[in-house]
């Protein structure tokens, strides 16, 4: 109802759930969804395959799989285990769909995004924190040190934020892409949702890079194929809402309530008749600009990045340094 | 307008103002203000002088003094050194109004309450961090090894969060007030504000101690002069706002708008004609259950947490370990 | 040869192999140890049984568990699992040995000594930061809140150092241990080794408590049974040697080797004809002043504190919020 | 008298001293000093002017300057405000000699070399933590958004150590120079002296880089003119000594003290008549294969690596976002 570029999401998912809530069809755009029961954990797939599709949802072309578990904060091993395992499973294959998969000595450079003195923006740094690095290893000693017969080398780097470097994050990782020249960049990032129901019961891997404006701490400048020269696959969890969203989604709500009230059904009949321009513009005055530049976030944000960022970094210890169990 | 205990501030000074923005005249409660135009600092002082204004105002008895300062999470070490002395001299009014002033050898125990691993919640350990102890080299050596005439007997404890330590903060400050026994308790903490223009830029000291439900990590029992036998000083600064206070706000003044809007007049009527009950319970059950234990703060919390936190350490450290620059 | 007072070791099995190296038999200490060959873990066991047991070992009466195992700092997920189960029986043991086995509800206080700033010596902090605590949610909830039969109580508690709080570490803890009454403590700290191979590979678990001089940062006063009125489990892992001790034990190896030196046989003789004393003077004037509150320790104590800490933390999880699995 | 390759100083007036101590004069090197009695500062500069004279120091040809003072790590904020200018005149002394001086906007990027888990390797990443970076500001909005004339460009980077990268950090810091084309890099980093009096009251300055070998992490490529392009300067701090280093100085103590001790002349006389490399031999199987990879360090450690931290980044801010104090 709202005007949609005013809300912000990181998540396909949500921008193709917007679109069903108002039975849009979208073309060029593919959705599949699997519900393990067991194990409660949805996967969605959200294929944009045309720029016209890319276009409606406003998202690059691309694959974009979502993983939700309820309990992915929940501090569980076993349950950890199966998450990463499966997540494993889904990186694989956008590793095939690039066809990466046939590389003898597959080299990844994996990127923790965001601030690690901000809690809900720290996902990336802290995934790196626990991450195996092999690179200099295999290349000290050969790839029969690691005791394996196939041995990716991985490599990584925390950036920072460009408040702390003054540089452009894409700055930096095409320069250690032009130096080091891995085969693919695995960028890791929290992400803003729309919904505060999503926040850290969600990841999100995508084959499409980190583009301008997503992520907590709002990229500038995309971190894309395009602007670094190899596949960037962007796997992301949302920690924070954009303050504004929250508040301009409840307005929403409210002015849906007030049309459909029975107890105030005045109300209802006069703003039927007003249309979604007008009704913006009476939203958009009552939002505080000191709501720019503020996320909301829960409490228990610390224990919950310490658990996913582990579930992250364990699978890509699973696929990258010991491929034969994936 | 709505139910003015749903929302939450740890601000004296706010609740003061719901107040006048009413018209409505507090007895027991003195307020007294001052600008000071070169360095933009505003001073608030409430005084809620008995049972009946702290039942109204919903906040113990005492001296409840705010200074606020708009470029208190700046970078400008003259500046914030200026702030660090007013700050020690507004502690050194309530030390006197407690009568600790004659003390010879006057010792405080500094507490840094909240969470170190969330941002937000960080301020009171980052404050002991910086802190200049000194009740074990007094032990030790006498007074004389500081160099000093008079010197305090300070301590520090960071004693963590419920959920870290499975005890309620009262019970460890009780024991280590039993096996120390200092004069004087000054609780660092950070507070949520009802207003998002508070956040960062605000600093309160009260004589009343820390209260229940008050602070980022909502502190179920009160840290106060009953509860530990010593005054408790409580200096907060606000860093967050609760996420269902800033909603239930928006929709207070969507609400307003429509009452008295010139394009949507018909809506105004008819709202105008229902009781605040009604309205109360329209907007209650728009709030989303999964706002409950969110909080909105800025995406710079860092830089804020760091410079604010910095600046009471050292009004602390002016204080008490060189009493004659106060 | 020389004085034995002048080096030290917070280890009751290196105090032992002193005497054992000299062919000493110690009345009043029984040293039992046991190998498993598989998995590379040595466990040796020494009980002191008297007070004249004690003073020649330096240690209190108690008993004292070691176990060695090459790869504890190795990453190792499924080996580490191992550890852990193996620590947890031999805590076990002390309670039986303490009759704390039969408590319904038993409640036991962590406590993670030392400083989270440095390195070495944080492996406490380390510790308490990936344990459990259920002492809040069972007095709130019940244990079956828990899910289980037998609820324990674990509260946890990083006390600091007293260069930063000004207080003995024993002081904060006597205060809660009045305030909440654990039947037990638990208290864990990273030790001076008197060998530098014994570092990070060696845990101890001793049921006399913290002992004053002992740990990294060298505890002033006793955290025991005696001072704190109930009875203290102490888990040590070396982290580092004092830097004193290394070049001692060097030059003691160094007047050693000319003593017996072929090549050298004429300074042997001389050497020879001098007793300990006058040896000891030699080199007491050698040991720099500078070396004093100096320590030696790996460069890797990053990944090694890091390694430990959470197989400890495993332990004291498994042992006592899934105790049917011990 | 032992072999000199064995014992390792990344300080080039400990290398100035040995020579010194054997009256032994090395053409090529310079050396001039300076102490200033009042503040109890030494400055020491060593001009390494030929490539003899760079073989014989074991250091590359270049400008060295120490700071010596002994409160450089105590808490005196005027103190390190006097430090802090005094270096940045060395710094700006560097500038000049490499004419840099006269660019408009010159562009420096300020590298924090070193591990953050480990603290006494933690200077570089700290001394970036509390930098003013001002190139995306610039770059941005222009110089006069820094309300200055002449607007340098400060951009930062931590790139980690290789063990977290598996990157050698020159490929990093190469690509980032690329990129991002500065006029000049300054790293800093921890370093390693000889001798443990060094420890905490030293800074070094040099405009030669990083050489392989050198630091507390032991980079094994050379950060330099000639790896990345630009002119380095590197800032060091020794705060550890190889623990190898230490003991071997102490031997060789004991040994002189041998050959000139009254009570065992008799040791004398014969310890004289071997040569150097028969006592090298004796001494070199002492030291245990263990102390490989260890380092000696004080325990206040983390306090020395604050204060410093502190007092550099402070100089780099007067120097670049405040020139004209300079």
């Amino acid at each position: 109802m709202l005007d949609r570029s005013s809300v912000r999401t990181d998540l396909a998912l949500e921008d193709k759930e917007r679109f069903e809530s108002e039975n849009v069809e979208v073309p060029g755009v593919i959705l599949e969804e699997d519900y393990d029961e067991e194990r409660e954990i949805r996967m969605s797939r959200v294929v944009i395959e045309t720029e016209k599709g890319a276009k409606t949802m406003g998202k690059p072309v691309g694959t974009y799989i979502t993983l939700e578990a309820p309990n992915l904060a929940v501090p569980d091993e076993d349950y950890h285990r199966e998450i990463s395992e499966e997540l494993a499973d889904y990186i694989w294959e956008l590793i095939v769909r690039h066809d990466l998969q046939e590389k003898e000595d597959l080299s990844i450079l994996v990127v923790g995004l965001g601030n690690r003195q901000v809690t809900p923006d720290a996902l990336g740094p802290y995934v790196v924190d626990n991450l195996c690095v092999t690179r200099h290893i295999v290349k000290e000693y050969g790839k029969y040190a690691m005791g394996m017969e196939h041995a990716n080398l991985v490599s990584a780097i925390v950036p920072g934020v460009m408040g702390q470097t003054g540089m452009e994050t894409v700055e930096i990782l095409r320069g250690v892409v032009a130096e080091t020249k891995p085969h693919l960049m695995i960028a890791i990032d929290a992400l803003a949702a729309r919904n505060s129901r999503r926040l850290n019961r969600t990841i999100q891997i995508a084959d499409t890079g980190i583009n301008p404006g997503s992520g907590v701490g709002n990229h500038r400048n995309g971190i894309t194929e395009e602007t670094t020269g190899i596949p960037v696959f962007a796997i992301g969890v949302p920690t924070v809402v954009d303050a504004a969203t929250i508040v301009s989604d409840t307005m929403e709500s409210l002015i849906q309530a007030l049309e459909t009230s029975e107890s105030l059904k005045g109300v209802g009949e006069v703003l039927r008749s007003y249309n979604a321009a007008e009704k913006y513009e009476l939203v958009k005055e009552l939002i505080s600009p000191h709501l720019n530049g503020m996320f909301v976030t829960p409490k228990d944000v610390d224990e919950m990045i310490k658990q996913i960022s582990y579930t992250i970094s364990e699978s890509l210890n699973l696929l990258f340094t010991n491929r034969t169990a994936s």
